[in-house]
């Protein structure tokens, strides 16, 4: 554990946005994934069975682009990075909903942050949607499954992700 | 599953934000829960052992309370709210960090949101800090233990939520 | 002339934010409208011939309903204020996309500006999406049809709006 | 028509910020108009007979040089952009209040949007100023009339934009 | 000082928003000042001797007003508040620009920090708009002079406040 | 004084962005500093004397470093710019808490504006925190006191700063 220290803390504790200015503009991208749980009801709605189901998912993959614009708003030692690029992919499955975005960038720093929160903020937003039906909807696995480019090479989450296919 | 709906979207599909303006203005409390794992070796520098913990989970706590002011920015259907109170612990377990947040107000409609948000907010703040040392970190059990006050009353989570003593 | 003038500066012309603290809080509403006239090719993109339409108009009436709730950010004399509720409607004509957006609140102003904001930012978003095959798409009409509630009373457009039955 | 597409949305019709990371980083302009329509008691008060006019028309340019930086923050597909220069003119004549808003970019993507919002939060933040004396004012012809640079190319709006010698 | 504590923090240190539900919405006023120091060069520029003094001033009473309404973003405990009614006055005299704002809420806490906040913010916007002439300029005393309602009552800097007659 | 003018008016005095599209990407850092003066019972609070200080020097800290990112939300004629790393130092001493931050980029413009708003927002929050015991405190001394990079060269405060050894 000789090196490993929270490198958003300095020597005395405090805390600090690390200067990432010497660092290299690269094609940076990230995966991250995770998933609403909710009740059969729910999915039903969610799959349009008797009633329309309309927009709901398109305004949690709305949600979703947009949060990962927010991310330096929100996590307060983020860097604003220059998104180039999101998608937010939604499967509805007999058990939830699986959320998966991946987020590019051409710049400094990498963007597992900004592909995590795109993910949380469109899970936030269906269980915005379905609270009524299922107040009891849980927002779990939310981690980063893959990432590519920067100083740190590529990594991907072991075992490898099975997030299927998603809609 | 006869009057179950998507209560965001109308009668065409179509997302919406209801209207509240005939409800009152109520005290209203929501209580989420969430946790972030984390490998053991995060855990010993979140504990400070060997170096400063410093601000890394004051940065998360104001992240959380922050993030509660941000959700209608955040959720799309989500009303502004007059916030009138925000906790957020944290719990630094063997296997991760519990967060637990409570959000109070005065106002037309319930504050769950503003609960999960917070716990959200704090987790994504936890991750960016520790990611360096775990890439894998995971946010997982996002979900509202407890509400009061409105018309349809109080809830709890079934089972009784064992959030443990958080910090 | 003589009692007209610009409420939103003071007798040396400098803005100032209106205190509105000794009106009523009571349940106010505002209609406004708007148009983006395109080309036939999108229009027949939007209605989906040959392609998906997909999420196109989904994503422009969640803009215009975040769009009403940032209106304080972007209108520097208005006041914040609490919306308890927003519709957006979107009717693809021949000619264009007729925009319909209402807002609702229990407050001490009225928010007209908040649905003239939704109409304006669901009319940039439609444009963004279109741009590519459209780039002379224009934005037009846009403008308050009808306001209830408040000391000044009720009021419509004249001659009376005729929006037609938007989607 | 074979070509045409939305391209803000993928096969299936899910919405998506497009990838941007491979195109050059250039330097492009766009120039965006429109037109606040006001009755004429309106115009004498812009045009300061009698009582002072004030910040006025500065309020309204300050709102659209800010609104320009909050595209990304309105517009969901929009990418965040590194904005370099804008200019917000305002030309006040008989019928309406004339506005054109130029901006300046050396970045991956156009700004046509941000020239667009410039124009379009400038005319709502006029429109708010003068509502109390003209509730029928409209926000009319927002357009993109000119852009430079990248893949594209130049582009002009056709029949060439006469926007008259503004403020 | 055995009653004095730090009311942000609880027990154990831990910051929180301290609930305010159970407060009076009453009518409350709060009024900061503060100080741009700027050379004589500066001070002759924001006069117009030789050249357009033009939209200075309006900017940054523009950007105090809007920081009002971003305080809650800005200031972590902050409450978010409706604000009621804002005025900036700026009064340029021979050693800098006096900055001085008023602040009215009807709602459950005060509005100092509001005030305070526009105070600085119209500082800082001074600050960029001169710091090409005068690097050097400096923001100082910025502190509440007087405010009313509440519980604790009115209350008055001590000595009374001697900010002159502002713009 | 010939040369002498506000950069960001016009000719006729209209407020603007001015273009830096053609400025080169340089690193560039700034530095700025500031004081809240405070009573000695908040002094010997902040300083744990008897009850847990607890969060809130961490929790002005991460005010400042969010407030550096909000710059251009905030002061309106202020480029949007990637900020790639802040620090912001707090000294508590007999008579109040020194602040310190330092701001650098790899941008086309400097960033005086983000390290003056990161002390300024970190004052203000620690104004927010101790404003129950001292209603009086005043932020004071907020400028520039060094900056490196860009066309015109590094430059520093004259005297030399002397900001002590900041926590």
């Amino acid at each position: 554990m000789t090196a490993a220290r929270l490198t958003h803390v300095d020597d005395r504790g405090a805390a600090r946005m690390v200067d990432v200015s010497a660092k290299d503009v690269t094609v940076r991208t990230a995966t991250a994934t995770g998933m609403l749980r909710v009740v059969p009801e729910v999915v039903a709605l969610l799959r349009g069975q008797g009633l329309p189901k309309g927009d709901a998912l398109a305004v949690a993959r709305v949600a979703g682009i947009m949060g990962a614009k927010r991310t330096p708003d929100l996590v307060p030692l983020c860097h604003p990075i220059a998104i180039s690029g999101v998608t937010v992919e939604l499967d509805v499955r007999d058990d939830g909903v699986v959320i998966m975005a991946t987020v590019r960038t051409a710049d400094r720093t990498g963007v597992e942050m900004e592909a995590l929160t795109a993910v949380a903020v469109a899970g936030l937003t269906l269980h915005d949607m379905v609270k009524a039906v299922d107040p009891a909807a849980e927002l779990t696995g939310v981690r980063v499954i893959a990432k590519t480019g920067g100083r740190s090479g590529d990594w991907h989450a072991d075992p490898p992700p099975d997030a299927g296919s998603a809609e």
